[in-house]
């Protein structure tokens, strides 16, 4: 890579979240933003080089400022490229229908036999081909990048079934490499048990691990591998032997547990060494304690309970209880059809009880740990990737206290400017 | 007013919102939005000349169509601008301190002696000159604005003495002469009691019956006068006083009712002939019945609930009961920081329990009579002012299924763009 260098000069506040590369923050640290008034950044072929008030860093760059291109963040915000540690990015289709019909009070069997369900969209995203998800897919993420997020996870699991779990991940490999938002892959072919297989699971999860995930591993098309452990979906036992499988091949595992009752998730993603356990909302009080002993990252999603008209999971209490917690959109067509981060972090204040600080590492180097990307992104510091993000707001507080907008002014990825508001 | 004639073209849906010019829709029709497949729009001189399928417009149209601008709606979703009927837009300064002192756990008294609460903002309001005041609060209609929104109530009440009223209200009066949002001005004296008078409020009670509608009324500042009744604040004799004073001089009662406990504030509003009554949350079933025999409009304001972590008004009940229900955002730098309007739609939907197709008759035509505009905007017939939205969602139901995001793309007021998202 080469190019101009850049200089973000004069943020009001820069979130630097200085010392966390190698392990997610926990508990009071969460708090400790590391933030310089008047800050600057100095990136070179799409790494930065220094950071620091903007009378440090002209005076380490010295002449080289004259080249450089200039983004002037005086008077705003500028924090690290925001994170989405948990997303369904790649699928076909739109269910708003059902989502009236449930509003109109239609019951869940009502809007079954209407065509609704997961099993909607499996069906759109396997009739597909690679270049419908693929547009589709690619329309989402312009919209994270708009609003401030500038790597994602994105997860299979709408193909359920060798042939098109595998188109998913080529979209979402395909993706990566076009387009400014990285695009960091999960292998999830236990995300259900397909019509097909409902009277004989365990022949599907057979199949999903001694057919899919060898082949994904073989085709390097994934690095994690993540299972909807869940009554009527796939078991603890099962779950363990599906992540298990894919340590074998070097996925590691992450895992959606306790969900809609206490199973016993975050119990097992402690001990498989899960790097995240997502969900959480009726994890029992000794999962959340393994979690915190383990160091497994706990993902929140704020926007499913709130789409689904749920109580949340216990933010404000993970935090306390020294569980390293990301916050994520989730983002998929039945039980969160968004794209918006910024508004998940105000969710996670208002509904979790979290702080205005905590929502912002919960979004940055945490949700970077949870995707194990720690020591590349999440925070700015020399030797990272430039990826930043120039907020409409003087400070990180007003990032949540004018709750309900994307303050998103500019987005800089791999140290170019990706996105001006004009 | 000249200039071009302008064609609105091919909604995928064009939400008409049709023959609810002279009244506000209840129950039911709130959710008959009189949607239009491959509908135009017509205008010319800024008002609305010709609605119907592009065909039909075509037709009626003729030759005429070469001269136009063209808005190509294809795939999209067309509505009424957006009418927000409750913000205290005018004001300076702002509180995230506050707001996060609270998520950190602090005491209301904690933060009223670190200077927090409405008196922090009367008097930064106090403060600020005209010229500031108006900049502060330009941004935020600015913002309005790029959210759909093309109308705005805004109410006095930061002043508290008749100097700092006028001039709250003299700057919503420029606002609306020089922006393209519309602002309706409320004159609320009544807002709070001031320190001053806080071991004698009827003394402040009478400034405002004595000194400041008749001098607000005598320079046409307002159209409206409203009063916080609520324990602690204006008892339910005092407000009908004030709102009685301010009927004698051609001001419309609106009022703040029941948000913290039931005062009977929603039986006053039906008693005085309020054009709305606001907040709700806790009003009597014998006040929702008053309000829906009376047909005052019932502004509900769930923002202001989510941010202050607070039940929700019944939003599902009220509509069920008859009440016209309009939803706005309350806007105000305490309790409501925000100027989204997109997402109070989905507040409404995901935690009032309102449908896709009632929270857009809420935001449109409800709210346009909740500030006595029903017959000029609100709708799209011929004969009405040519406000509209372009959203880039293929139908209504988009709005509130792909929560958390502002799709607004085109804004058009008076029958000129006025906002276009790159
Ligand atoms: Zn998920
Ligand atoms: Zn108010």
């Amino acid at each position: 890579m080469s190019g101009k260098p850049l200089l973000i000069q004069k943020a009001a506040q820069l979130v630097t979240l200085k010392g966390s590369s190698t392990a997610p923050l926990r508990g009071k640290a969460m708090e400790d933003l590391h933030i310089i008034e008047d800050g600057s950044v100095w990136v070179e072929d799409g790494i930065i080089r220094s950071v620091g008030t903007d009378a440090q860093v002209r005076e380490q760059v010295g002449s080289r400022l004259e080249e450089a291109e200039v983004v002037d963040a005086a008077g705003r915000l500028v924090t690290p490229g925001l994170v989405d540690p948990h997303t369904h990015l790649v699928f076909a289709g739109s269910r708003e229908n059902e989502f009236e019909m449930r509003l109109q009070g239609a019951t869940y069997m009502e809007i079954m036999e209407a065509g609704g369900g997961i099993h909607a969209t499996t069906s759109a995203t396997r009739q597909a081909d690679e270049e419908q998800l693929y547009q589709e897919s690619r329309r989402r993420l312009d919209q994270f990048l708009r609003h401030g997020v500038t790597t994602v996870e994105a997860k299979s699991g709408y193909g359920l079934s060798l042939e098109h779990e595998l188109k998913q991940l080529k979209v979402a490999q395909k993706l990566n490499r076009d387009h400014p938002v990285n695009v960091v892959s999960t292998f999830m072919g236990a995300h259900a048990i397909p019509a097909a297989y409902k009277e004989r699971p365990d022949e599907f999860v057979e199949q999903v691990i001694r057919e899919m995930i060898p082949e994904v591993a073989r085709r390097k098309l994934a690095e994690f591998n993540d299972v909807f452990c869940e009554r009527g979906v796939f078991t603890p036992d099962q779950s363990r032997r599906i992540l298990e499988a894919g340590k074998e091949y070097g996925l590691a595992p992450k895992i959606h547990a306790d969900e809609i009752e206490p199973y016993g998730g975050a119990e097992l993603a402690a001990q498989v060494g899960a790097v995240s356990a997502d969900h959480l909302l009726k994890a029992s009080d000794e999962g959340i304690r393994a979690m915190a002993e383990a160091g497994v990252v706990a993902v929140l999603l704020p926007g499913t309970a709130f789409f689904l008209m749920a109580e949340m999971a216990d933010g404000r209490k993970m935090v306390d209880a020294g569980v390293p917690v990301a916050l994520s959109t989730d983002c998929n067509p039945g039980s969160s059809p968004t794209i918006s981060l910024p508004l998940i972090m105000n969710l996670g204040c208002l509904k979790m009880g979290m702080t205005p600080a905590e929502v912002l590492t919960a979004t940055t180097i945490n949700a970077a740990h949870a995707i194990r990307r720690g020591h590349e992104i999440g925070s700015l510091e020399a030797g990272k990737k430039a990826d930043l993000v120039v907020f409409d707001v003087p400070n990180y507080m007003g990032l949540q206290y004018h709750y309900g907008s994307n303050h998103t002014r500019t987005v800089i990825k791999d140290g170019k400017v990706v996105y001006e508001r004009d």
